[in-house]
C-alpha cells in the first residue's frame, strides 16, 4: 500500500476552520439517494448532525435520515430554505443548476465543492478542455455539430463515442457509434432536441480503474488505494481494491494525479477520477465530486469510509486514514441489480444463509430490473485468492437477480 | 479464532422464520441511548425499517433515527403503540417492567428476547439461582436482610459485595462493603427505601472478561472472541479484542458457556456475559441480553458488528460471521467520557489530527464529567504491539476529557 503522505501533491493539514462554536456542525446533502443514505450512516458514527434534501419521502436516504426536508434541487427557494439549517452543504448528485449554485454561495452559505469546481462535472466538454490545459492525459475530444466533426474526431475509424456535454436525452449521455451511419442518427436526435454534442476517440482500453481522492479546505489530501472497476452496459457491476497487480508507479502516478487534479479544481470533498488503462498509459474518462460507486469498499475495506471521508473534507475536519483495513488483502465490492421479481425478502435470506461472511448492504429501493438496489462487499484475508472473493461476491449479487434475463 | 460452528452447544442453522411478505420488516427498539443509535446506523446497511422509542427527541438515538417515537418504556400504553408499528420489538436497555413485557407478548407482539429470559437480566437473585442450577460456575451468594447473612455469605471475611436484587438506589446497585460497620450501613439505606439485597463473595479476580454470543428463533448461534474488559469505578474504560494471552481452552469454555446460558434461558438476540477470571476458573458476573458495551469494538474489529448481530437475531435471518475483521490482529476500544468543559468539539478536531487511524464514535450526548459520550476504536495489523495500539486509544479518550480530575 502506498503511504498518502508519500504522494506528490498531498499537502500537509493546514489551519482547521472551526465550524461549531459548542455542538457539533450541521451537513446538509442534497439529494435522497443511496450515496446520502450511506452518508447518514456515516454521520452516526461522527456525531455531527446530517440533514437531506430528498425529492420524496420514499427515497432512498430519506427512509434512514432523522432530519429530512421534502424539495427539489432544482428549486432555489427549496434549496435556499434547506441551506439556512445546514452549516455546510453537499451533494449526492452533480444536477443542481450552476446558477443555484452561484446564488446561494452569494448568499453566504457554504457550498462544498463550490460552484467553480462543480461545473466541470455538469459540462463534460469544459472538463475535457480543463484537464487537457492541465496536461492530464484524456482521449481526443472536441464538440461536434455535423458527421465531418465526428469523422475527425475519430480520424476515419470507428467507433467514435459521443457524448452529451451536459445532461442527454432518453435517459442517456453517452452513445457509441460504430458506424457514420449510426452516428449521424444520434445527432439528428440531439439536434432536434437542442443538446449539443461532443465526440472523443474511442479508446481500446486494457481495463478501467478508478482514484478516490478527498480534499479540504486547509488543502489537506487523502488518497485510497487505486481500484479496478468492471461495468456491464455502463453500470459498475464489480470493484476490486487495490486494482489487482497494477504497477505501482501507474497507482502513485493515478493517485498523484487525482491529488492534483483535485487541487487544481480546487474540489472540497471527495473526488473520484474514472481512468483507462491503456498500452499507452492512464487517460482520464470521468470525474464525480462525491461519494462514488467505485468506492464504496471503503466502508469494510479501508480505515476510513469514503462517506465518512467526504463528511470529514467538507466540514474542514482532519482527514481519516485512506489506508485498506486489511493490509495485503483484497477487498470486492458487487452491485445489487433488481430483478423481476418485486420480493426479495426470501434472496435476502438466503444470501446471508449461503455466505455469513458477506457483508450486504440495501439501499431501502423497490427491486426493478437492472436497478441498483444494494451492493455486497468481501474483505479477504492478507493473501487470500481473489478468484473466491470474486465468486462469492457474484453469487451473492447473482442469486437476488434470480429469474432476470441476466441473473446466471 | 474459533471457529463457532466448532463450539459446543453452536445449533446448526435451523428454519427461517420469514417476517416480511413483501417489504423489509420493522425492527423497533425501546429506549433512545447509545445502543439503539448505533443499532440504527447498522440498520441502514441492512435495509430493514427501524424505529425507536425515546423519552425525548433530545436522546442519542432519537437524533439519529429517521422513525422515533416518544413515550416511556414505563409506560403500557406507550409501549404498545410502539408495538403496534413493528414486526418485532427489542430492547437497548432492561427497565420495561415484566408485567408490561408478558402483556405485550400476550396482544400477540413478538418481543425478542422474551419476558421469560429478560426476567434474569432484571431480577440478579433469578439469575444467580438459575444459573447455579444449571451448573454454571457463578460467585456464593445468598438474599440478605442481616448483618448475620452477609457475614455467612462471606464466611466471615471481608470485603463482601452486596447487590440490590432489582433497581437499586441513589444510582447505585452495587456495593462493596469492606467492614461488618459498611455492610450495616447499606442494609440499613436498602430496608429504609424498600430494596431487597443478596450478598456475593468478594471475588480476588486476574482480570475480567466478557464472552459475547447471538441466539436466534431458529437456533443459530454465533460466539465472538472472548474480550478483555478494563473497568475504572464501576465504568467500563477499555476493551481488548481478543484478550490478550487468553488460554484457549479457557476461551473457548467462555463461548461454549455463554451458549450454553443463551440457549438455557432462551435468549433471542444478543447475550453479553461479564465474566471473572480467577485462579479457581471463570465465574460468571453478570448477564445482559443486548449490545453491550464490551462488544462495540466489533462496528469495525469484526466481520459483523454486534448492533447487525442483534437485528439478524431477533429477526430471525442468518447470523453473520462475528470472526475479527483481521486475523491476528488485536482491536482496542476505548470509552470517551466527558470532562468539564460541554464544547468537545476543538478537542474532537485535535484526537481526530493526532490519529487519522483512530476510528471516533460520537453518541451525540452533552459531555458531563464522567458521561459516556463516545468511544474510540483502533483495529491493529496483524502481530502489532497491543501496547502502542492502548497508547493511541487512551491518548485519544483522555484528551477529550483534559481539565477534569483524571483526564491525564
Amino acid at each position: 500500500m502506498l503511504d498518502p503522505s508519500k504522494i506528490p501533491g498531498t499537502a500537509p493539514a493546514g489551519p482547521i476552520h472551526r465550524l461549531s462554536r459548542v455542538g457539533m456542525p450541521v451537513v446538509g446533502m442534497v439529494g435522497g439517494g443511496q450515496l446520502a443514505r450511506m452518508t447518514a450512516a456515516a454521520a452516526v458514527g461522527l456525531g455531527t448532525t446530517f440533514r437531506v434534501l430528498a425529492q420524496a419521502p420514499s427515497e432512498s436516504a430519506a427512509l434512514v435520515t432523522h432530519d429530512v426536508a421534502i424539495g427539489s434541487h432544482l428549486s432555489l427557494p427549496d434549496l435556499a430554505g434547506f441551506a439556512a439549517g445546514c452549516d455546510v452543504i453537499t451533494f449526492d448528485h452533480e444536477h443542481v443548476p450552476a446558477d443555484h449554485l452561484l446564488a446561494l454561495e452569494k448568499a453566504g452559505t457554504l457550498v462544498r465543492p463550490g460552484p467553480g469546481s462543480l461545473r466541470y462535472t455538469q459540462d463534460k466538454l469544459s472538463m475535457r478542455a480543463r484537464l487537457a490545459a492541465l496536461g492530464v492525459p484524456v482521449p481526443r475530444f472536441a464538440p461536434v455539430s455535423s458527421l465531418a466533426d465526428v469523422a475527425e474526431v475519430g480520424r476515419g475509424e470507428w467507433p467514435v463515442v459521443l457524448k452529451a456535454i451536459s445532461g442527454g436525452y432518453d435517459g442517456k449521455g453517452v452513445w457509441v457509434a460504430s458506424s457514420a451511419a449510426e452516428a449521424a442518427e444520434v445527432l439528428a436526435a440531439a439536434a432536434a432536441r437542442g443538446v449539443a454534442l461532443m465526440a472523443e476517440e474511442f479508446v481500446p482500453f486494457i481495463r478501467e480503474l478508478a482514484a478516490l481522492v478527498a480534499r479540504s479546505p486547509s488543502g489537506q489530501g487523502a488518497a485510497y488505494p487505486i481500484v479496478a472497476t468492471m461495468q456491464v452496459d455502463g453500470i459498475c457491476r464489480e470493484v476490486i481494491a487495490p486494482a489487482p497487480g497494477l504497477n505501482r508507479e501507474l497507482a502513485i502516478e493515478a493517485q498523484a494525479m487525482a491529488l492534483r487534479i483535485a487541487s487544481a479544481l480546487d474540489v472540497l470533498g471527495l473526488l473520484a477520477v474514472e481512468l483507462f488503462e491503456t498500452p499507452r498509459g492512464l487517460l482520464v474518462n470521468e470525474l464525480a465530486m462525491r461519494p462514488h460507486n467505485s468506492g464504496h469498499w471503503t466502508i469494510e475495506g479501508a480505515r476510513t469510509s469514503q462517506f465518512e471521508q467526504h463528511l470529514r473534507a467538507v466540514l474542514d475536519l482532519p482527514l481519516g486514514s485512506p489506508a485498506p483495513a486489511v493490509l495485503g488483502g483484497y477487498t470486492v465490492m458487487a452491485n445489487l441489480l433488481g430483478g423481476t421479481d418485486p420480493d426479495i425478502y426470501d434472496r435476502y435470506i438466503h444470501v446471508m444463509a449461503a455466505d455469513p461472511g458477506v457483508k450486504v448492504h440495501f439501499y431501502g429501493k423497490e427491486a426493478r430490473p437492472g436497478r441498483k438496489i444494494g451492493h455486497v462487499t468481501i474483505v479477504g484475508a492478507p493473501g487470500q485468492d481473489i478468484t473466491s472473493l470474486r465468486d462469492r461476491a457474484r453469487r451473492a449479487a447473482s442469486y437476488l437477480r434470480w429469474g432476470t434475463e441476466d441473473g446466471d
